[in-house]
């Protein structure tokens, strides 16, 4: 009943799914900014957010849906400074909306010190 | 098969949905402790309180749901010092209970400076 | 509908319902590590990480359901230095995997000043 999608690359990753399906909906982990080097963009708080987006698209294809069909994010930052561009890359991403639900916090580390944001989600599938 | 309850003054709100609807479960954005002119009550706990606990109201009666439906909550604040006032006002609110499960923490900042919390929620809907 | 799992000892514990299950799904409250008298060891994570644990166990037996059927996991630190450790305990616990979507932050405070960590989670019940 459960669907696991478990990372590719499993030893640069800690314990975790990087999403699992129950019924109809896919609860996403939270994506950290890791290009497809496994690179982080110290700093770059754009190309950090481009990583974590393509990330999302990533995963969600795996798991046979799409960003269209995400209900809910929580949007985990590490400075304040980051959320107006957030925003901007955020909007622009899901096309002008609908937008799902979400919640914006600026908690005080995230599991890699060089990460700025993590995007974790909940979509509907099937 | 997903339902946005859009927000009703976007150009006021970030890219988001104040709620959707997926199947019979209700995803609601972490309500910020705006009231009906859009003022923040400045360092008063309380008052802000009231006020995220009214948009919840508004949100969950539109997508057709009421408080007692509702199945978690996370509550988000910025002052330590507010989680006992937190605790008595939000169990006033359920009326002494059953209470949602619940996770409460601390952030570094929410997306206004002068919040000093937010409530998100999922609630049963249908 | 929904179905409350209240906490045996409301005295001790804020106004929430430890689990609360609604439909198929299983929603858990944060967890904190209080042992079996309410205690919680000061300062020595992999002891609170076990009573975390613990307490997991518990409400998830109580709902008919069992740590293989997370679907989803939200942990909540208070010190990034206990991550690694957090890993390794968390890695044996499930035994190897298949493991939940997780998301992992470090906050500024829990509810409760000694707590080091709290993990909430999603599971599959029925």
């Amino acid at each position: 009943m459960l669907t696991h999608f478990p990372p590719h690359e499993p030893d640069r990753m800690p314990p975790l799914s990087l999403a699992v399906r129950v019924g109809d909906l896919l609860f996403v982990s939270g994506m950290g900014p890791f290009d497809a080097e496994w690179r982080i963009a110290r700093d770059d708080f754009p190309a950090q957010m481009r990583a974590v987006l393509d990330w999302l698209d990533r995963v969600l294809a795996e798991a046979g849906t799409d960003r269209s069909r995400i209900v809910k994010t929580n949007v985990l930052l590490t400075r304040e400074q980051d959320i107006p561009e957030m925003n901007r890359l955020y909007a622009a991403w899901f096309g002008g909306g609908p937008y799902p639900a979400r919640t914006t916090a600026v908690v005080r580390a995230l599991p890699v010190p060089d990460f700025l944001l993590e995007i974790e989600c909940v979509a509907a599938v099937g």
